[in-house]
Protein backbone atom coordinates (compact mmCIF):
# COMPACT_ATOMS: atom_id res chain seq x y z
CA UNK A 1 0.00 0.00 0.00
CA UNK A 2 1.74 3.29 -1.09
CA UNK A 3 2.00 6.25 1.58
CA UNK A 4 2.15 9.72 1.34
CA UNK A 5 5.26 11.64 3.24
CA UNK A 6 2.94 14.21 4.94
CA UNK A 7 4.55 17.02 6.64
CA UNK A 8 1.92 19.08 7.48
CA UNK A 9 -2.26 19.49 7.02
CA UNK A 10 -3.72 22.61 7.96
CA UNK A 11 -6.99 24.65 6.95
CA UNK A 12 -9.49 25.78 5.48
CA UNK A 13 -7.04 28.93 4.47
CA UNK A 14 -7.01 31.55 1.51
CA UNK A 15 -4.61 30.26 -1.45
CA UNK A 16 -2.63 33.69 -1.48
CA UNK A 17 -1.14 32.92 -4.82
CA UNK A 18 -1.24 32.08 -8.97
CA UNK A 19 -3.73 31.21 -10.64
CA UNK A 20 -5.97 30.59 -8.25
CA UNK A 21 -5.54 33.56 -6.01
CA UNK A 22 -8.11 33.92 -3.03
CA UNK A 23 -9.68 29.99 -3.43
CA UNK A 24 -10.48 29.02 0.34
CA UNK A 25 -8.66 25.86 0.42
CA UNK A 26 -7.12 23.57 2.68
CA UNK A 27 -3.43 22.76 2.24
CA UNK A 28 -1.28 19.41 2.43
CA UNK A 29 2.03 19.75 2.85
CA UNK A 30 3.91 17.04 1.35
CA UNK A 31 7.67 16.62 2.71
CA UNK A 32 10.78 15.60 0.13
CA UNK A 33 11.91 17.78 -2.29
CA UNK A 34 14.63 17.21 -5.28
CA UNK A 35 15.85 20.87 -5.29
CA UNK A 36 17.42 23.20 -2.69
CA UNK A 37 15.96 26.72 -3.53
CA UNK A 38 18.31 28.95 -1.62
CA UNK A 39 15.24 31.06 -0.60
CA UNK A 40 12.66 28.24 -0.11
CA UNK A 41 10.46 29.75 2.37
CA UNK A 42 8.98 25.75 3.27
CA UNK A 43 12.91 24.42 3.90
CA UNK A 44 11.76 22.38 6.57
CA UNK A 45 10.09 20.19 4.31
CA UNK A 46 13.77 18.84 3.03
CA UNK A 47 16.43 20.03 5.38
CA UNK A 48 15.68 17.78 7.79
CA UNK A 49 14.88 20.34 10.51
CA UNK A 50 11.49 19.11 11.11
CA UNK A 51 11.90 15.09 10.19
CA UNK A 52 10.30 13.99 13.26
CA UNK A 53 7.01 15.67 12.28
CA UNK A 54 6.91 13.67 8.57
CA UNK A 55 4.14 11.03 8.90
CA UNK A 56 4.08 8.32 5.82
CA UNK A 57 0.08 8.37 5.58
CA UNK A 58 -2.18 6.29 3.50
CA UNK A 59 -4.04 8.65 0.81
CA UNK A 60 -7.53 7.56 2.80
CA UNK A 61 -6.07 8.53 6.03
CA UNK A 62 -5.10 12.28 4.71
CA UNK A 63 -8.23 12.62 3.41
CA UNK A 64 -10.13 11.30 6.86
CA UNK A 65 -7.83 14.34 8.56
CA UNK A 66 -9.14 17.15 5.89
CA UNK A 67 -12.62 16.16 6.98
CA UNK A 68 -11.47 16.10 10.24
CA UNK A 69 -10.11 19.59 10.32
CA UNK A 70 -12.46 21.17 7.56
CA UNK A 71 -15.39 19.88 7.77
CA UNK A 72 -18.23 21.02 4.99
CA UNK A 73 -16.22 24.54 5.02
CA UNK A 74 -14.35 23.66 2.09
CA UNK A 75 -14.36 22.18 -1.84
CA UNK A 76 -10.68 22.73 -3.40
CA UNK A 77 -7.83 21.23 -1.50
CA UNK A 78 -3.93 22.17 -2.33
CA UNK A 79 -1.08 20.05 -2.94
CA UNK A 80 1.99 21.68 -2.34
CA UNK A 81 5.74 20.57 -0.32
CA UNK A 82 8.46 20.47 -1.13
CA UNK A 83 8.29 18.26 -4.32
CA UNK A 84 4.60 16.32 -4.40
CA UNK A 85 5.64 15.18 -8.45
CA UNK A 86 8.20 12.76 -6.05
CA UNK A 87 5.43 10.70 -4.87
CA UNK A 88 3.25 8.28 -7.18
CA UNK A 89 0.41 6.16 -7.49
CA UNK A 90 -0.25 7.09 -3.71
CA UNK A 91 -1.06 10.67 -5.05
CA UNK A 92 -3.03 9.13 -7.54
CA UNK A 93 -5.73 7.81 -5.00
CA UNK A 94 -5.64 10.92 -2.79
CA UNK A 95 -6.60 12.97 -5.78
CA UNK A 96 -9.28 10.48 -7.04
CA UNK A 97 -10.46 10.19 -3.80
CA UNK A 98 -11.00 13.92 -3.63
CA UNK A 99 -12.88 14.16 -6.74
CA UNK A 100 -15.43 11.00 -5.26
CA UNK A 101 -16.72 13.98 -2.90
CA UNK A 102 -16.97 16.61 -5.69
CA UNK A 103 -13.65 18.46 -3.95
CA UNK A 104 -11.00 20.10 -6.68
CA UNK A 105 -7.34 20.34 -6.05
CA UNK A 106 -4.64 22.36 -7.18
CA UNK A 107 -1.10 21.65 -6.64
CA UNK A 108 2.21 23.25 -7.48
CA UNK A 109 5.52 21.91 -8.51
CA UNK A 110 8.91 23.36 -10.26
CA UNK A 111 8.17 21.33 -13.37
CA UNK A 112 11.14 18.90 -12.42
CA UNK A 113 9.55 15.10 -12.81
CA UNK A 114 6.19 13.82 -14.61
CA UNK A 115 3.26 12.16 -13.42
CA UNK A 116 0.34 10.85 -15.02
CA UNK A 117 -1.64 12.45 -12.57
CA UNK A 118 -1.20 15.55 -13.71
CA UNK A 119 -3.77 15.41 -15.82
CA UNK A 120 -6.16 15.01 -13.03
CA UNK A 121 -5.09 17.92 -11.20
CA UNK A 122 -7.90 20.70 -11.32
CA UNK A 123 -5.57 23.54 -11.08
CA UNK A 124 -2.40 22.98 -11.83
CA UNK A 125 0.99 25.62 -11.21
CA UNK A 126 4.25 24.53 -12.62
CA UNK A 127 6.81 26.72 -11.31
CA UNK A 128 10.35 26.59 -12.70
CA UNK A 129 12.91 28.28 -10.41
CA UNK A 130 14.79 31.25 -11.61
CA UNK A 131 18.73 31.60 -11.33
CA UNK A 132 18.51 33.52 -7.26
CA UNK A 133 17.15 29.77 -6.23
CA UNK A 134 20.37 28.45 -7.12
CA UNK A 135 18.94 25.34 -9.35
CA UNK A 136 19.45 25.18 -12.86
CA UNK A 137 15.90 23.71 -14.60
CA UNK A 138 16.15 20.89 -16.90
CA UNK A 139 14.36 22.84 -19.99
CA UNK A 140 13.88 19.99 -21.90
CA UNK A 141 12.05 17.84 -19.37
CA UNK A 142 9.77 21.25 -19.14
CA UNK A 143 8.98 21.14 -22.79
CA UNK A 144 7.74 17.80 -22.80
CA UNK A 145 6.05 18.48 -19.34
CA UNK A 146 4.35 21.58 -20.83
CA UNK A 147 3.60 19.26 -24.81
CA UNK A 148 1.90 17.01 -22.92
CA UNK A 149 -0.51 19.38 -20.36
CA UNK A 150 -1.71 21.32 -23.67
CA UNK A 151 -2.42 18.15 -25.63
CA UNK A 152 -4.66 17.11 -22.45
CA UNK A 153 -6.18 20.81 -22.76
CA UNK A 154 -5.08 20.26 -19.04
CA UNK A 155 -5.94 24.00 -17.14
CA UNK A 156 -2.54 25.09 -16.03
CA UNK A 157 -0.29 27.88 -15.72
CA UNK A 158 3.41 28.63 -15.45
CA UNK A 159 4.57 30.97 -11.98
CA UNK A 160 8.28 32.04 -11.69
CA UNK A 161 9.10 33.88 -8.64
CA UNK A 162 10.73 36.56 -9.47
CA UNK A 163 13.93 38.42 -6.89
CA UNK A 164 15.94 40.50 -9.25
CA UNK A 165 16.52 41.37 -12.84
CA UNK A 166 17.98 38.26 -13.72
CA UNK A 167 15.19 36.30 -12.57
CA UNK A 168 12.85 38.34 -14.75
CA UNK A 169 15.13 37.76 -17.67
CA UNK A 170 14.83 34.02 -16.65
CA UNK A 171 10.89 34.76 -16.64
CA UNK A 172 10.64 36.37 -20.00
CA UNK A 173 13.12 33.60 -22.15
CA UNK A 174 10.05 31.25 -20.90
CA UNK A 175 7.63 33.29 -21.68
CA UNK A 176 8.69 33.64 -25.28
CA UNK A 177 9.50 29.91 -24.97
CA UNK A 178 5.81 29.04 -24.95
CA UNK A 179 4.80 32.58 -26.34
CA UNK A 180 2.52 30.62 -28.71
CA UNK A 181 0.89 28.19 -26.78
CA UNK A 182 -1.12 30.59 -25.01
CA UNK A 183 -0.64 29.53 -21.40
CA UNK A 184 -1.44 31.83 -18.32
CA UNK A 185 2.16 33.36 -17.05
CA UNK A 186 2.62 34.38 -13.52
CA UNK A 187 4.91 35.76 -11.93
CA UNK A 188 5.42 35.98 -7.89
CA UNK A 189 7.39 38.83 -6.64
CA UNK A 190 9.90 36.94 -4.45
CA UNK A 191 9.37 37.05 -0.29
CA UNK A 192 13.65 38.17 0.67
CA UNK A 193 13.09 37.09 4.11
CA UNK A 194 10.46 34.46 4.69
CA UNK A 195 11.61 33.79 8.64
CA UNK A 196 11.47 38.11 9.32
CA UNK A 197 9.00 38.56 12.08
CA UNK A 198 6.00 41.49 12.69
CA UNK A 199 4.34 43.80 9.56
CA UNK A 200 5.98 42.47 6.18
CA UNK A 201 3.71 44.02 4.10
CA UNK A 202 4.90 47.73 3.43
CA UNK A 203 8.70 45.94 2.14
CA UNK A 204 6.12 43.08 0.02
CA UNK A 205 4.09 45.78 -1.63
CA UNK A 206 7.48 47.76 -2.45
CA UNK A 207 8.96 44.86 -4.44
CA UNK A 208 5.63 44.31 -5.96
CA UNK A 209 5.67 48.14 -6.92
CA UNK A 210 8.89 47.41 -8.52
CA UNK A 211 7.83 44.03 -10.45
CA UNK A 212 5.33 45.84 -11.67
CA UNK A 213 7.77 48.64 -13.47
CA UNK A 214 9.59 45.83 -14.88
CA UNK A 215 6.59 44.56 -16.62
CA UNK A 216 5.28 47.51 -17.77
CA UNK A 217 8.20 48.97 -19.35
CA UNK A 218 8.83 45.81 -21.09
CA UNK A 219 7.02 45.25 -24.86
CA UNK A 220 7.80 41.08 -24.27
CA UNK A 221 5.62 40.71 -20.75
CA UNK A 222 2.35 41.95 -22.18
CA UNK A 223 0.62 38.75 -20.98
CA UNK A 224 2.76 38.20 -17.89
CA UNK A 225 0.17 38.46 -14.16
CA UNK A 226 2.84 40.13 -11.79
CA UNK A 227 0.98 38.84 -7.97
CA UNK A 228 1.79 39.09 -4.68
CA UNK A 229 2.01 36.58 -1.95
CA UNK A 230 -1.63 37.86 -0.93
CA UNK A 231 -1.46 35.37 2.87
CA UNK A 232 2.22 37.39 3.34
CA UNK A 233 0.78 40.53 3.15
CA UNK A 234 -1.96 40.22 5.68
CA UNK A 235 -0.63 37.82 7.75
CA UNK A 236 3.08 38.25 7.18
CA UNK A 237 5.08 35.01 7.72
CA UNK A 238 2.44 32.80 9.76
CA UNK A 239 2.93 29.43 9.90
CA UNK A 240 -0.17 27.57 9.36
CA UNK A 241 -2.65 29.52 7.96
CA UNK B 1 -21.94 57.36 -36.89
CA UNK B 2 -21.91 56.22 -33.21
CA UNK B 3 -19.47 57.52 -30.95
CA UNK B 4 -18.33 56.47 -27.09
CA UNK B 5 -18.74 59.07 -24.31
CA UNK B 6 -14.78 58.38 -23.02
CA UNK B 7 -13.99 59.72 -19.65
CA UNK B 8 -10.12 58.76 -19.52
CA UNK B 9 -7.81 57.17 -21.69
CA UNK B 10 -4.90 55.49 -19.81
CA UNK B 11 -2.04 52.91 -19.18
CA UNK B 12 -0.57 50.58 -19.64
CA UNK B 13 -1.07 50.02 -15.58
CA UNK B 14 -1.93 46.76 -13.87
CA UNK B 15 -5.36 45.08 -13.70
CA UNK B 16 -5.76 45.46 -10.11
CA UNK B 17 -8.82 43.42 -9.50
CA UNK B 18 -11.42 40.45 -10.16
CA UNK B 19 -10.90 37.34 -12.55
CA UNK B 20 -7.55 38.61 -14.28
CA UNK B 21 -5.73 40.51 -11.42
CA UNK B 22 -1.91 41.53 -12.12
CA UNK B 23 -2.95 41.63 -15.96
CA UNK B 24 -1.01 44.48 -17.82
CA UNK B 25 -4.02 46.28 -19.73
CA UNK B 26 -5.34 49.74 -21.04
CA UNK B 27 -7.94 51.24 -19.55
CA UNK B 28 -11.33 52.88 -21.50
CA UNK B 29 -13.29 54.60 -18.70
CA UNK B 30 -16.55 55.43 -20.82
CA UNK B 31 -18.69 58.39 -18.75
CA UNK B 32 -22.21 57.50 -17.65
CA UNK B 33 -24.10 54.89 -15.63
CA UNK B 34 -27.52 54.19 -14.47
CA UNK B 35 -26.78 53.99 -10.87
CA UNK B 36 -24.85 56.06 -8.16
CA UNK B 37 -23.44 53.93 -6.51
CA UNK B 38 -22.97 56.04 -2.43
CA UNK B 39 -19.13 54.90 -2.23
CA UNK B 40 -18.75 54.84 -6.22
CA UNK B 41 -14.94 55.39 -6.79
CA UNK B 42 -15.51 57.15 -10.48
CA UNK B 43 -18.38 59.25 -9.88
CA UNK B 44 -16.98 61.92 -11.54
CA UNK B 45 -18.01 59.62 -14.32
CA UNK B 46 -21.70 60.34 -13.72
CA UNK B 47 -21.99 62.99 -11.18
CA UNK B 48 -21.18 66.46 -13.77
CA UNK B 49 -18.27 66.86 -11.76
CA UNK B 50 -15.87 66.71 -14.84
CA UNK B 51 -18.19 66.60 -17.48
CA UNK B 52 -16.39 68.98 -19.41
CA UNK B 53 -13.43 66.09 -20.13
CA UNK B 54 -15.82 64.01 -21.65
CA UNK B 55 -14.93 63.32 -25.51
CA UNK B 56 -17.85 62.08 -28.24
CA UNK B 57 -15.01 59.46 -29.80
CA UNK B 58 -15.57 57.71 -32.63
CA UNK B 59 -14.21 53.83 -32.27
CA UNK B 60 -11.54 54.17 -34.28
CA UNK B 61 -10.08 57.49 -32.64
CA UNK B 62 -9.93 55.67 -29.20
CA UNK B 63 -8.06 52.55 -30.46
CA UNK B 64 -5.96 55.27 -32.41
CA UNK B 65 -4.92 57.17 -29.19
CA UNK B 66 -4.98 53.59 -27.39
CA UNK B 67 -1.54 53.11 -29.90
CA UNK B 68 -0.08 56.09 -29.28
CA UNK B 69 0.00 56.07 -25.81
CA UNK B 70 0.75 52.13 -25.47
CA UNK B 71 2.86 51.32 -28.05
CA UNK B 72 3.76 47.73 -28.40
CA UNK B 73 3.52 47.48 -24.69
CA UNK B 74 -0.14 46.23 -24.02
CA UNK B 75 -2.27 43.29 -25.67
CA UNK B 76 -5.61 43.43 -23.09
CA UNK B 77 -7.43 46.61 -22.61
CA UNK B 78 -10.03 47.33 -19.77
CA UNK B 79 -13.23 48.93 -20.39
CA UNK B 80 -14.89 50.31 -17.45
CA UNK B 81 -16.97 53.08 -16.53
CA UNK B 82 -19.30 54.61 -15.40
CA UNK B 83 -21.77 51.85 -17.20
CA UNK B 84 -20.47 50.97 -20.79
CA UNK B 85 -22.96 48.46 -20.98
CA UNK B 86 -24.80 51.79 -22.02
CA UNK B 87 -22.88 52.14 -24.92
CA UNK B 88 -23.98 50.15 -28.12
CA UNK B 89 -22.77 49.61 -31.84
CA UNK B 90 -19.83 52.02 -31.33
CA UNK B 91 -18.75 49.57 -28.24
CA UNK B 92 -18.77 46.73 -31.11
CA UNK B 93 -16.72 48.24 -33.15
CA UNK B 94 -14.64 49.00 -30.81
CA UNK B 95 -14.44 45.32 -29.89
CA UNK B 96 -13.94 44.27 -33.30
CA UNK B 97 -11.29 46.53 -33.77
CA UNK B 98 -9.12 45.64 -30.64
CA UNK B 99 -9.45 41.94 -31.65
CA UNK B 100 -8.20 42.69 -35.67
CA UNK B 101 -4.89 43.67 -33.65
CA UNK B 102 -5.26 40.32 -31.73
CA UNK B 103 -5.33 42.76 -28.61
CA UNK B 104 -8.20 41.03 -25.79
CA UNK B 105 -10.51 42.82 -23.49
CA UNK B 106 -11.53 42.77 -20.40
CA UNK B 107 -14.90 45.02 -19.33
CA UNK B 108 -17.03 45.52 -15.96
CA UNK B 109 -20.68 46.19 -15.97
CA UNK B 110 -23.11 45.87 -12.98
CA UNK B 111 -25.81 43.42 -14.94
CA UNK B 112 -28.13 46.27 -14.83
CA UNK B 113 -28.28 46.12 -19.18
CA UNK B 114 -27.95 43.64 -21.65
CA UNK B 115 -25.59 43.92 -24.88
CA UNK B 116 -25.33 41.44 -27.19
CA UNK B 117 -21.37 42.60 -27.94
CA UNK B 118 -20.94 40.90 -24.24
CA UNK B 119 -20.44 38.15 -26.04
CA UNK B 120 -17.11 39.52 -27.62
CA UNK B 121 -15.79 40.45 -24.35
CA UNK B 122 -12.58 37.93 -23.72
CA UNK B 123 -12.69 38.61 -19.65
CA UNK B 124 -16.55 39.63 -18.95
CA UNK B 125 -16.91 40.62 -15.05
CA UNK B 126 -20.64 41.09 -14.00
CA UNK B 127 -20.48 43.16 -10.86
CA UNK B 128 -24.16 43.54 -9.74
CA UNK B 129 -24.41 46.21 -6.63
CA UNK B 130 -24.79 45.41 -2.74
CA UNK B 131 -27.12 47.07 -0.03
CA UNK B 132 -24.29 49.34 0.65
CA UNK B 133 -24.43 51.09 -2.48
CA UNK B 134 -27.58 52.27 -1.83
CA UNK B 135 -28.94 50.73 -5.26
CA UNK B 136 -30.92 48.08 -5.84
CA UNK B 137 -29.97 45.40 -8.78
CA UNK B 138 -33.06 43.78 -10.90
CA UNK B 139 -32.71 40.03 -10.23
CA UNK B 140 -34.46 38.68 -13.05
CA UNK B 141 -32.49 40.81 -15.70
CA UNK B 142 -29.20 39.05 -13.57
CA UNK B 143 -30.89 35.91 -13.78
CA UNK B 144 -31.64 36.73 -17.53
CA UNK B 145 -28.02 37.96 -18.16
CA UNK B 146 -26.37 34.96 -16.52
CA UNK B 147 -28.44 32.54 -19.03
CA UNK B 148 -27.10 34.08 -21.80
CA UNK B 149 -23.72 33.92 -21.16
CA UNK B 150 -23.76 30.36 -19.77
CA UNK B 151 -25.08 29.19 -22.87
CA UNK B 152 -23.13 31.07 -24.85
CA UNK B 153 -19.81 30.02 -23.16
CA UNK B 154 -18.74 32.95 -22.33
CA UNK B 155 -15.88 33.56 -20.27
CA UNK B 156 -16.98 35.81 -17.64
CA UNK B 157 -17.47 36.02 -13.73
CA UNK B 158 -19.54 37.34 -10.94
CA UNK B 159 -18.42 39.98 -8.48
CA UNK B 160 -19.60 41.61 -5.69
CA UNK B 161 -18.23 44.52 -3.66
CA UNK B 162 -18.47 43.66 -0.02
CA UNK B 163 -17.89 46.46 2.73
CA UNK B 164 -20.22 45.51 5.68
CA UNK B 165 -22.40 42.16 6.87
CA UNK B 166 -25.27 43.38 4.77
CA UNK B 167 -22.91 42.94 1.33
CA UNK B 168 -21.69 39.96 2.43
CA UNK B 169 -25.65 38.15 3.18
CA UNK B 170 -26.33 40.18 -0.43
CA UNK B 171 -23.41 38.00 -1.79
CA UNK B 172 -24.54 34.38 -0.05
CA UNK B 173 -27.23 35.45 -1.84
CA UNK B 174 -26.18 35.62 -4.94
CA UNK B 175 -23.60 32.64 -4.57
CA UNK B 176 -26.63 30.57 -3.76
CA UNK B 177 -28.93 31.64 -6.94
CA UNK B 178 -26.01 30.70 -9.50
CA UNK B 179 -24.77 28.06 -7.34
CA UNK B 180 -25.42 25.21 -9.90
CA UNK B 181 -23.72 27.47 -12.69
CA UNK B 182 -20.51 27.40 -11.50
CA UNK B 183 -19.39 30.75 -12.37
CA UNK B 184 -16.02 32.05 -10.42
CA UNK B 185 -17.33 34.16 -8.08
CA UNK B 186 -14.97 36.89 -6.39
CA UNK B 187 -15.61 39.31 -3.73
CA UNK B 188 -14.20 42.27 -3.75
CA UNK B 189 -13.27 43.84 -0.67
CA UNK B 190 -14.74 48.01 -0.23
CA UNK B 191 -12.46 51.10 0.14
CA UNK B 192 -14.40 52.51 2.40
CA UNK B 193 -12.26 55.90 1.66
CA UNK B 194 -11.31 56.25 -2.22
CA UNK B 195 -10.23 60.10 -1.44
CA UNK B 196 -7.88 59.51 1.25
CA UNK B 197 -4.47 60.38 0.84
CA UNK B 198 -1.07 58.60 1.59
CA UNK B 199 -0.70 54.87 1.93
CA UNK B 200 -4.25 53.24 2.91
CA UNK B 201 -2.68 49.57 2.53
CA UNK B 202 -3.06 48.81 6.54
CA UNK B 203 -6.61 49.84 6.30
CA UNK B 204 -7.13 47.67 3.19
CA UNK B 205 -4.85 44.62 4.56
CA UNK B 206 -7.01 44.91 7.84
CA UNK B 207 -10.42 45.29 5.94
CA UNK B 208 -9.42 42.12 3.44
CA UNK B 209 -8.31 40.09 6.62
CA UNK B 210 -11.99 40.49 8.39
CA UNK B 211 -13.69 39.42 4.50
CA UNK B 212 -11.21 36.20 4.99
CA UNK B 213 -12.78 35.18 8.28
CA UNK B 214 -16.34 35.71 6.95
CA UNK B 215 -15.42 33.57 4.15
CA UNK B 216 -13.79 30.88 5.94
CA UNK B 217 -16.15 30.49 8.61
CA UNK B 218 -19.12 29.98 6.08
CA UNK B 219 -20.09 26.79 4.49
CA UNK B 220 -22.08 28.22 1.77
CA UNK B 221 -18.93 30.04 1.25
CA UNK B 222 -16.35 27.67 -0.04
CA UNK B 223 -16.26 28.40 -3.92
CA UNK B 224 -16.13 32.26 -3.69
CA UNK B 225 -12.27 34.05 -3.68
CA UNK B 226 -12.11 37.21 -1.82
CA UNK B 227 -9.20 39.37 -2.96
CA UNK B 228 -8.70 43.44 -2.29
CA UNK B 229 -7.57 45.75 -5.13
CA UNK B 230 -4.68 45.40 -5.62
CA UNK B 231 -3.68 48.70 -7.29
CA UNK B 232 -4.85 50.08 -4.13
CA UNK B 233 -2.49 48.55 -2.09
CA UNK B 234 0.38 49.26 -4.37
CA UNK B 235 -0.21 52.76 -5.45
CA UNK B 236 -2.90 53.84 -2.85
CA UNK B 237 -5.68 56.44 -4.11
CA UNK B 238 -3.95 58.08 -7.21
CA UNK B 239 -5.91 57.99 -10.41
CA UNK B 240 -4.56 57.66 -13.74
CA UNK B 241 -2.83 54.59 -12.72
Amino acid sequence: MSKIPVMEIFGPTIQGEGMVMGRKSMFVRTAGCDYKCSWCDSAFTWDGSEKERIRMMAPMDVFQELKELGGDHFDHVTITGGNPALIGDAMKQFIERLHQSNIEVGLETQGSKWQDWFYLVNDLTISPKPPSSGMKPDLELLDDIIRKLKNHKSNFSLKIVVFDDADFEFAKMLNNRYMGDHIPFFLSVGNSNPGEEGDISSRLLHSLDWLWGKVLEDPEMNNVRPLPQLHALVWSNKRGV
